[in-house]
């Protein structure tokens, strides 16, 4: 049991790490507009079409530099028509009658942008969360099962209200499903005591669900026709990736992966993957698989608003957890220790008991 | 003629104080959501049919408990499926399979949500201002003439922008009905002088017109189809009562009740009854009033939503009073002494003379 | 190259300055309502139809005198029908019997409104910055030529969100012109190196282009359909008004010119008056004018409200300037001594060279 002073908020700030900003479909020929952690950016695609990522003030006159144009390598001012290179250097000043040239990011350090690291993997183009910082340690999180002709995948991304240990917590939690979610997933009225595991190192958490009776509604008839135990096991890993998985056997293989991005204190952009392996056909599933997930995150994207929308004009969070709450205080746990570049503690695996 | 510095607002909280927050009929099956002093509010009936107040937030993970439903004689949280009772007591944490069963309100009070008593009375729900407090002292005021069948009465109840000061001072106003409601009451063509004698006590302030002539325009000409001098009574009860009342000698009687409940700093809820006795037949005059009220009622709100607004962009109430400000000055005493739990000071009548 | 600290603005308060608030067609029998650096205003004019200006709060209620009626060189509260003359006196307070008549200004102070002066003057009126202050000084400033026959003017009024800096540099500045406007007036293609003078005095800056050619587009098209070299000037005067003059010989003459006035820190007001004497009549020049001032002035607009909203989500104002920023700096100086009420420095006139 657990509570918070008011004016308390999960909100944390987590530097030197990679987030997705937008899918590579959005980036095209103009530059677009996203928010990471509350830092407005610029992304561009340069000419060889690598992902670029500037912070979205014109260090001229402070306009939106993705209201600008692609100018060969560079990303145009629509103002002045000053360009940036994709490390931020001004590589042109029109008009500007300068001895020696136009200047070069050498010569003129004060007109540079602000430049983030970017790098288009697994269909998103991910910014590094720190300014001018060349990216040391992992690169991006590797969406499993992409290239692997067995798995059928359905990606979907979208905004939502909330913090990010708001959101993720949602995503791996078991007990809200039959409730906000009810006849989807579970009912009310069938209920088996199962074991958990929870395992935490020092950059995850990870809960596996021991002898838990195959899920009802859609979602357990599509995962195991024939009924029987799943396997299932929630995770997290650092920065703000959540994990669902589901195993029947050497059949059917269900794993739900969401990246997480902050794009602000109180929002979130997620970028989800739904890759499977079932035995029926994938090109079956697949049109039940999007309405359903859209339908989940609809009913999550309403709480989510209404929690964060009540926290504020409660003016802070202010929760009670019990043992159900499994994963998300060892969320909380390793967001915190990461916001203070400290690495989570691990500790010895605890197993409880819940009914789902 | 008094001055208040910039910044001020006359809008205060006040403890211990039943208010009216909605209407019996609006409190149906499903909980609703009402603000009271700037507090949310999950409103809902008991199995037995009686209003339930909690504070809208659960306190698992903060969501609005109005979005829930009732379960018999609790409410369920929409997101977990916590189950509270009337008093605030966690009854069921649906998962939870704790040794001794489920957690009784003794076992776990910091799983139990903030509760206000709340009554049903004279077709409204009634809440009590202090969480958590056995009210003591009087119970919610009484509409008068509800119960008398020599009456008709017509309810009404709207929110309007503004503090409880401000909405009182309007409702209890003469000289501006004159400006604002032009034609509708008076006009400023006929005028007379009449004496104003002003009664203040400890929890209510009174003032009597002597020797008014009969309201001009429609008003008047339904309340003293013959005309003649009328007994006219303006009253402010606390917590936030305005009462005015008309009387021509035993055949007229029109007693306008209001119930102002502060939503919050700036704005109001009202619960009217307009109960009268007249010459004609009721069911014949029923059908002025409730359009004559509405009109007068739109009027106000639009002028007060002005007030309010005007005040806001100034940055605080700085109003000048004459004698003709015959009660708001001592409607602000008995609301400022009240928030600070003391009685309003009793003072000697003092008559005045203003053309009406 | 200058930075300001995050958190900067450029807005600046300026006291003891006539700025026009409306046209004079735009106030008529009722009063309206003007903001002017922050301070809400109810414009009305008085019997003989001189313009008059009062804080939009009667003292009385903090109503807004601008919802009220004038009634014959008042105005009248639209609340409870308090009356101000042109110099916030109170006249009358309806109802109020007093020994001695009504108030007049000098027996209640303390009912008065607080007025500004005001006047109207080429079709605009004008308001004093000072409250309550006898103006001293210079009249409001003339917009030239109106009255000559041989010129034709377009006039024109419209808001924009940016601070006056903003708005004035946007308007003196040549090198937006090829990529906000572009097409319009120059294009980036044809380029050619002209040299700029720019002369500083007490209250104002000036930039003259000397060998500049003739500007390409419309505009360049009609100022000089024969082509050749135009004599052009940028100026700023204080308090706020920009002006932009091309010559060519004694034939084409074109000068647009234009007050700014502050509504609030991040909003002006601008009156444009376009007046010209060219070889072609004015009848056919001048449909042409006012759809060229018009797209100009919402590309301006889109640009300046992106600018604003960036400075507001970035914390402030953080500008690096080149040589081409001609007269933005100056005019900063010369706001911001202004602000201070002290007389900008002259210095000695400097020249610069540009590409145009």
């Amino acid at each position: 049991m657990t509570e918070a002073p008011s004016g308390h908020t999960s909100a944390v700030h987590l530097l030197d790490q990679w987030f997705p900003v937008c899918t590579a479909r959005e980036l095209r020929g103009r530059p677009i507009a996203r928010v990471l952690q509350g830092v407005p950016l610029a992304l561009f695609r340069d000419a060889g079409g690598a992902p670029a990522a500037l912070q979205d003030r014109c260090p001229h006159r402070n306009a939106p530099l993705s209201l600008g144009r692609r100018a060969g390598d560079h990303l145009e001012c629509a103002y002045h028509g000053w360009r940036f290179a994709r490390g931020g250097a001004c590589v042109a000043v029109p008009g500007l009658a300068e001895p020696g040239g136009l200047p070069g990011s050498g010569g003129a350090p004060g007109r540079a942008a602000v430049a983030h690291a970017a790098v288009e993997q697994d269909g998103l183009v991910w910014v590094f969360s720190t300014a001018g910082a060349a990216p040391a340690g992992p690169p991006p999180f590797r969406f499993p099962h992409l290239a692997d002709a067995r798995y059928t995948t359905v990606r979907h991304a979208q905004r939502m209200r909330g913090t990010v240990l708001a959101a993720v917590e949602n995503a791996l939690d078991v007990p809200h499903t039959a409730f906000l979610h009810g006849g989807l997933f579970r009912t009310p009225r069938r209920r088996s005591v199962v074991e958990v595991i929870v395992r935490r190192g020092a950059d995850r958490v990870e809960a596996e669900y021991v002898g838990e009776p195959r899920p009802a509604g859609l979602l357990g008839r599509l995962l195991a026709p024939g009924g029987g135990t799943v396997e299932h096991h929630d995770r997290f890993l650092l920065p703000c990736l959540a994990q669902v998985e589901y195993r029947l056997g050497a059949g059917s293989h269900l794993v739900v992966t969401t990246a997480f991005t902050p794009v602000s204190g109180d929002e979130v952009h997620l970028f989800t993957a739904v890759s499977f392996r079932l035995p029926l056909p994938g090109v079956l599933v697949r049109p039940f698989v999007a309405p359903l997930a859209l339908r989940v995150l609809a009913q999550d994207a309403h709480m989510l608003a209404a929690q964060a929308e009540n926290v504020s004009r409660f003016g802070g969070e202010r929760f009670a957890s019990t043992e159900l709450d499994v994963l998300g205080p060892h969320v909380g746990h390793l967001l915190r220790r990461a916001a203070r570049g400290e690495p989570g503690e691990p500790f010895e695996p605890m197993t409880r008991r819940m009914e789902v």
